[in-house]
C-alpha cells in the first residue's frame, strides 16, 4: 500500500511535537523497574560457572560436592537442556550457547549453573563444580581462523554458499556474494583505482544494565519470566522451544531496559534460568555481572576487509568490490552477509560486488550492535571513498553527491529505491555551517555516509478507550528509545485527543498478540502502523456509538478533529462528540470502546545519513579528542523530534567510541583481559562535544504519516567520518578501528594505518 | 438476542468436562500471589489508626509526634485525601469510609494511616497520633436505630422514598416497595395467615486473604496499584475518581484472590495507600490485619423482618407482604432494596408487596456478601412458607411446587420471567432420595428455596492465537471461582482446540478494556459470552487466512471441528486446515491472529435453587449438626461441573455458618467484642458433612451455551433449610439468626424462637 497521497497534505497537531518523556519520572526517582528489580517470593539466587578456556572439550563433570552445599537447591549442566531442536541448526547453536554441550567454545562460555538460597551457597556451590577439561588450540583472529590449518571450531563444518562443496571443514561458514554489472569491465573504464585492506576490532554494546531475569516454572509446565529483553515475545518462543513448553504456557513481561543496542535481541542466561526453576520448583533470579556481560553476552564482530573502488577522473564511480570477512563468534551467523549488503548501498554504481565470509573463532556468540555489520563496511568503503576522491581531486562531499544512490537507483544489494535521504543529507552537508568552520594545527575534518534498512515485521496493537475518554494503549515493541512518547503522539493525533490522555504500556506476552523483536529499528514504524490502524478501528466504533446516539445512519457520520460530526442537511442540531463525550456513554451505547491490529508492517523506509567530524590529534600521545560533530539523518518523519535527535547523538557516541578506543584484547591463552569497563573504555560525557544533529524529512510512502526508522543509522558513518578526519589531521590514512592512541602513533611513527 | 436454536442442539465437546484446575498447581504450593506477595523497591509499610469509638466527633488531630518518629515517611489522615467527589454522594461516603472526615463512624473507622520503613516504626507513630474526639451517643440495633429517638447518625438525612418528605432526619436512608396486585384483597381471600417477625445478625464473608495492596504513586500523576479485588477495573475507577487521577494514569493489577464473596467489590484501604503512596514519594504496601478485616471491612446487613403470608386450603398462596429493615452501616445503601426484590421471587403471585427500609447504624458499611440480602429475606420467607404449608397440612415441597413461578409470571419485583428452574428444582427435590431418608431422634428435615437476579455487564476478552497453535485468553473478570478454567474451555469448545492449549489470564487495567467486578455471578456468564465472540471473530480471521493460502474466496471457507474446510466441488485437494495449521504460516499470510470483544452482556439468566437439610440437635446443649445437606439448582448450562458443584457447597457452607454460629456481637459501648476467628466462629471442615449437590440445566436463552451465573444462589436457602429443619427438630419456630446453642437453649425453655 502507498499512503502518498494521505500525508503529502497532513498538518499534523502531535506528531513532530516535543512533550516530556513519559518514563522520565520513573527513572530518574528510580522507580524504574529493570531486570533485576523484580523479586518473587521464594526465589533463589543464580549463579553460572563459565569456562576459563578458549577452547576445551569437556570430559566429565561431577556436581555432587556442588549439590551437597547446604542451600544449594539445584545444579544444571548441558544434560538439564536436553536438545529438543529436531534437527534446527539455529536453535541447536542457541542451546549450545546458553550452556556448553561438548565444547567450551570460548573464555565464558557457560558450562554449568546453581540456584541456592543465597549468593554465598551459590558460589561455594560453583567452586565445588568439578570439570575435567582436555585443553584444544584455539583461534580468535579472523584472518587467521579463515586460514585453512586454523583450528577448527566445528570439525563438522563445511562453508556454505560455495559450489562445488569445499573438500575440507573450515572455519569459514558462509560465503554470500551480492552485486550487480560486470566489476572488471569497470574497472577497465576507470582512470584511478584504490585498494585497501581494513580491520576493525570488536566491541561490546556497552548498555549500562546487565542481563538479568527471574524466572519461575511450575511443575505443571507453565512457567512465567520476567526479563530485561528487547522483545518479549522472541524471547517467550526460544525458551519454550528450548525447554520444550507450549507458547502459552509460558507468560513473559518485559522489564524496564538500561541499554540493549541489539545486544537483547538475543537469549543468554535466560533459558538456564528456567532450567534452574524447573530443577529447584522454586522461582530462580540470575543477573549476570559485568565479566560475564563482556565474556559471555553478545559483541559484535571483528572484522577484516578488503575494497577496490575505481573512478573516472570526471568522478564517476565505475566499479567497486569488497571482500568482507567477520568473526561469528563459535556459530554460524549472517554477520558478513549484512556487512556484504550494506557496504555500497549509499551509492548508484553499475558494477559492484561484495562477498562476505563467516568466520567462527573462539569468542562469544556475536550479537546484534544497532545497524550491526553496516559500520565496519562503511568504515573501509568510506575510508576508500574519501582516498579516491582525493586521488582525482574531488571535495569529498561533492564526489558522493556524484554517486549518490536515488530514487529508482537499483541498489548494490538488490531492490530498486523508492524516494530516499542520500542525496539530501549531502546536500545539507555541504551547506552545513560546520563545513566552513576553522580548523587549528593538528586538527582535521572527515565526512562520511551511513544507510541501514529498517525493519517492519509482525506487530500487535490494542487501544482501549476508558470511560474518562483518557485512552489506554498496549504495545508489544518494548521500548528502547522513547516508543511510549513517539506511540501516544500517534495514537492522540489519530484520535485528536490530547498527548496526556494517552498511556502507553509495553504488554506481556500473555495479554497482547505477537511482536516481532524491538530491532532494525522497528519500534515506532512497526508499533505506529499498528497503532494508527487501531485507532482507526476505534474511531470506526466511535462513529457507531455516536450514530446510535443520534439515531441516524453511520454514514452519516464522520470524524473529523477528535470529535464524531453528523453530515447532513438535517442535522445541524447534532452537537458534535467528542471521545469523552462518547466514552461517558459506552456503558450504554454497547461497552466498552476499543481498537486493535494484527499487522505485519511492510516498507519500512531505508535510511541514510551523513555525518561530519573534526578532530584533533596529540601528535605526542596520539590521542583524538572529537572537537565538532554533526549528524545529518533522514527521518521520514519525526514523530517526536527530541527523542529523534537523542537516536542520532546516540547512535554517533557509540560510533565515537567504537572508533577511538573500545576493542576486546585477548591474550595468548585467548581469554579476555579486558572484562570491565575500567578497561574496555566507553566514551563519558567528558569525552564528547556537543553532537549537532539535522533532521530531514524525506517521508516513507509506505507509512501514512510518512515514518521510517531512526535509531541505527546514526552509527554506521561515525567509524569512517572519524578515520577520515584523523587521516586529514595526521596525513597518514587510518585503517585499523580503533584508532587508539598506540594505534595512532603506530601510524604516525611508521605510516601505516594501524 | 436469543440463542434459542443454537444451544438446543448443542454437542459439546470440552464445555461439560472437568479437566484440572490452571491455578491448582500455583496454590497448593504457595506459588500463587496473593495481595500481600507482592513487593516494590523502596516500598514503605502502611498502617491505619482506627476509632475507638463507635460514633465521635473528630475535634483535633495532631500528627505531628508521629511525623517525628524516625523511619516514618508519611502520615495522612482525611485532609490529605480531598472531596473531589463534586457532589457524587455516594463517592463521598466511600471516601468517608477510608478515612474519617468529620466524625468516626464506628468502632474502626480510619482516622489516621502512616507509611514508614518498617512495621516497628509504623507502630510507633501510630500510637503518637494524638486525636480528640467528642464521643456521641451510638446505636447499633437495626430496629432501635429505626426509631424515632434514635441517636442519628447522619443529622442531614431524611428518608428518601417517601412522599412527602419526612418532618424530622432519621436513621433510616431509603424506602423502596415492589409487588402488585391488591394485598389486602388478597388476604380477604386466605383461608390461612402467617405474621411473623424475623432476625439475622450480621455475618462477615470470612474470607481467608485479608485485604491487601502495594500502591505506587509518582508526582507525574502516574500511579501503579497491586490489589487483591474481585474488580480491578472497578478499583480503578473509584481509586482515580477520589485520588484525582485520570483513569489512564492509574494502573492496577489484580492478585490472585483468597476468596471475596462481595467484601472485594469495595474500596478500603487502597485510597488510603496510595494517599500515602503519594505523600512518602515511594510505594507502600498495606495490608489489613483480621481484626481490621472485621472491624473496618464490610460485613453484610443484620435484619429485622415482618412477613404476612395468606393462602387458601387448596394451597394457593393469595396475599405476601414483607417489611424488611437492613442495616447499611453509617451511609445509605441498597441493602434493604435487593432484600425486598427477592423475598417472593420463587413464587407465582397475584398480590404481592414487599417494603425495604436502608437503615444506618454505627456498624461498618455494609458490603455485598453473595446474593446479598437475599438469605435473610429468603429465611423469612421461607419459614413462614413452611409454617403455612404447615397449618393447611401440606407437604411444604408440594405447597411450592402449586406456588412456583413459571416461564410468563410476571415476578415479584417487576419482570416477567423467561424459561426457569425453580419448579424443576422442587421436583427434583421432591424425587430425591434424600427426602426419603430416615430420621432418628432430635433429629428434623428442612428445606427451602432461593433465588438470585445474576448480573451481566461490560466485559472485554483479547483472544491471540500463538505460533504453535495455542491461545492465550486475556480476560478482565477476576477468577473468584474457576473462570480461568471455564473460559479456556469455552474458547477450546469454539475453536476446536484442546482444553490444554488455551492459557487464560486476568489481565491488568493497562491491557484489556473496562470490565465490571466480578459480581452477581457474572464472571463466566459475561466473560463467556465475550470470549466466544472473540473466538469467533479470531475464526473469521482463520478463515481469511486459509482462503488466502488456498487462492479461494473466503465465502468458500467454513470453519468445522476446529478446522478451515474448503467447501465445494472443485476444492477435492485441499486438505482442512487446523488451528495450528494456519497459525504456523500467519507470519506470511498477514501477521498474528486475534479475536476481541467488547460487549455488555444482557440477559445473565435468573438462577433458583432448592436445599434439604437434616439437622440433629443436641437438646442439652443446644447445638445443632448438621448430618444431610443436598442442593439442588439450576446452572442453566455447567460448563466445568466441578467447580459448579464447588460453588454450590461453598455457598451451602457459608450459609450452614451464618445460619448456626456466625454473628458480630457489640458491646454497650458499641465496640465489636469478636472481631477474630476464635471468637467469630466460621465452620471448619469438621463441622459440615458432604454436601450433596444435582445440577439442573435449563438453557438461558440468552446465553449461546445457556449458561446462568451459579455462584450466589447457593447461599440464599441454606438460612431457611436449616431453620425449618430445627423447627421441625425441637418443634419450635426459629426466628432468630442464627440459631447458635444458647438462642436453641432459649427457644426450649421459653418456646419462642430466639
Amino acid at each position: 500500500m502507498s499512503f502518498d497521497a494521505e500525508f503529502r497534505n497532513q498538518q499534523f497537531k502531535s506528531v513532530g511535537s516535543r512533550p516530556l518523556r513519559p518514563d522520565g519520572i520513573d527513572k530518574v526517582t528510580g522507580r524504574a523497574r529493570y531486570g533485576a528489580d523484580f523479586n518473587m517470593p521464594g526465589q533463589l539466587v543464580g549463579r553460572v560457572l563459565r569456562s576459563p578456556h578458549a577452547h576445551a572439550r569437556i570430559v566429565r563433570i561431577d556436581t555432587s560436592r556442588a549439590e551437597a552445599v547446604k542451600g544449594v537447591k539445584a545444579v544444571v549442566t548441558a544434560a538439564d537442556l536436553p536438545d529438543l531442536t529436531n534437527g534446527d541448526a539455529e536453535l541447536l547453536h542457541i542451546l549450545d550457547n546458553c550452556m556448553a554441550r561438548t565444547k567450551a567454545l570460548y573464555d565464558g562460555h557457560a558450562v554449568a549453573a546453581v540456584a541456592a538460597i543465597d549468593a554465598k551457597a551459590a558460589r561455594e556451590a560453583l567452586k565445588l563444580i568439578e570439570i575435567e577439561y582436555e585443553v584444544l588450540p584455539h583461534v580468535v583472529d579472523v584472518d587467521a581462523a579463515a586460514q585453512s590449518d586454523a583450528p577448527l571450531i566445528d570439525e563438522t563444518l563445511f562453508t556454505g554458499g560455495v559450489e562445488p562443496k569445499p573438500a575440507k571443514p573450515s572455519n569459514v561458514a558462509n560465503r554470500s556474494e551480492f552485486g550487480h554489472g560486470d566489476v572488471d569491465a569497470g574497472f577497465a573504464q576507470a582512470d584511478v583505482i584504490v585498494e585497501r585492506s581494513f580491520r576493525t576490532e570488536q566491541a561490546h554494546q556497552g548498555y549500562i544494565e546487565p542481563h538479568a531475569c527471574v524466572a519461575s516454572c511450575n511443575p505443571d509446565g507453565t512457567a512465567d519470566m520476567w526479563v530485561c529483553t528487547q522483545g518479549h515475545f522472541v524471547y517467550r518462543q526460544i525458551c519454550a522451544d528450548l525447554l520444550g513448553l507450549e507458547v502459552s504456557k509460558l507468560r513473559v513481561t518485559s522489564s524496564e531496559i538500561g541499554g540493549g543496542f541489539g545486544g537483547k535481541t538475543h537469549v543468554w542466561a535466560e533459558p538456564v534460568a528456567l532450567a534452574l526453576s524447573r530443577k529447584a520448583g522454586r522461582p530462580v533470579k540470575l543477573v549476570m555481572s559485568r565479566d560475564e556481560v563482556f565474556r559471555a553476552s553478545g559483541p559484535t564482530s571483528a572484522t577484516s576487509i578488503d575494497v577496490k573502488i575505481g573512478a573516472r577522473k570526471d568522478g564517476t564511480i565505475t566499479a567497486a568490490v569488497a571482500h568482507l570477512r567477520y568473526t561469528n563468534g563459535p556459530y554460524p551467523g549472517m554477520w558478513a552477509e549484512l556487512g556484504a549488503m550494506t557496504s555500497f548501498a549509499c551509492y548508484d554504481l553499475e558494477n559492484v560486488k561484495t562477498v562476505g565470509y563467516e568466520v567462527l573463532v573462539n569468542r562469544p556468540k556475536v550479537a546484534a550492535y544497532r545497524a550491526p555489520s553496516a559500520p565496519m563496511a562503511a568504515f573501509a568503503v568510506e575510508s576508500a571513498i574519501d582516498e579516491l576522491a582525493g586521488k582525482i581531486g574531488m571535495d569529498p562531499v561533492a564526489f558522493r553527491i556524484r554517486n549518490a544512490a536515488k530514487e529508482g537507483t537499483k541498489s548494490s544489494y538488490g531492490p530498486v529505491y523508492g524516494p530516499i535521504g542520500i542525496g539530501p543529507t549531502l546536500e545539507a552537508a555541504q551547506s552545513h555551517p560546520h563545513m566552513s568552520a576553522p580548523l587549528g594545527p593538528n586538527q582535521g575534518r572527515g565526512m562520511a555516509c551511513g544507510f541501514w534498512f529498517n525493519f517492519g515485521g509482525q506487530t500487535c496493537t490494542d487501544l482501549n478507550v476508558n470511560a474518562d475518554g483518557t485512552v489506554t494503549l498496549a504495545v508489544g515493541t518494548v521500548d528502547v528509545g522513547g516508543s511510549r512518547a513517539s506511540l501516544s503522539l500517534i495514537a492522540a493525533e489519530e484520535l485528536g485527543i490530547a498527548y496526556d490522555d494517552v498511556k502507553a504500556v509495553v504488554a506481556d506476552t500473555a495479554t497482547l498478540g505477537y511482536n516481532d523483536m524491538t530491532d532494525g529499528s522497528r519500534g515506532t514504524f512497526s508499533s505506529s502502523m499498528a497503532t494508527i490502524s487501531a485507532a482507526r478501528n476505534a474511531i470506526d466504533v466511535m462513529r457507531h456509538r455516536a450514530a446510535l446516539t443520534w439515531d441516524i445512519p453511520v454514514e452519516d457520520v464522520v470524524w473529523e478533529d477528535g470529535h464524531a460530526k453528523a453530515r447532513g442537511e438535517n442535522y445541524g442540531n447534532l452537537a458534535p462528540l467528542s471521545v469523552k463525550d462518547i466514552a461517558a456513554e459506552s456503558g450504554k451505547t454497547g461497552g466498552p470502546i476499543a481498537g486493535h491490529s494484527e499487522l505485519v508492517a511492510d516498507g519500512a523506509g531505508v535510511s541514510f545519513a551523513t555525518h561530519i567530524c573534526d578532530v584533533e590529534v596529540d601528535p605526542e600521545t596520539g590521542a583524538t579528542r572529537i572537537i565538532r560533530y554533526t549528524v545529518i539523518q533522514d527521518a521520514g518523519k519525526a514523530v517526536h523530534p527530541s527523542y529523534v535527535e537523542g537516536q542520532y547523538q546516540g547512535g554517533a557516541a557509540q560510533g565515537i567510541g567504537w572508533a577511538l578506543n573500545e576493542e576486546y584484547i585477548y591474550g595468548e591463552d585467548g581469554r579476555l583481559q579486558n572484562p570491565g569497563f575500567l578497561d574496555y573504555r566507553i566514551p563519558v560525557c567528558s569525552d564528547l562535544p556537543m553532537i549537532d544533529t539535522q533532521i530531514l524529512e524525506i517521508p516513507n510512502p509506505n507509512h501514512p504519516y510518512g515514518v521510517r526508522g531512526v535509531g541505527e543509522t546514526s552509527i554506521v558513518p561515525p567509524l569512517a567520518a572519524i578515520g577520515n578526519a584523523i587521516s586529514n589531521a595526521v596525513g597518514v590514512r587510518m585503517s585499523h578501528i580503533p584508532m587508539s592512541p598506540p594505534r595512532i602513533r603506530a601510524a604516525l611513527d611508521g605510516g601505516a594505518g594501524s
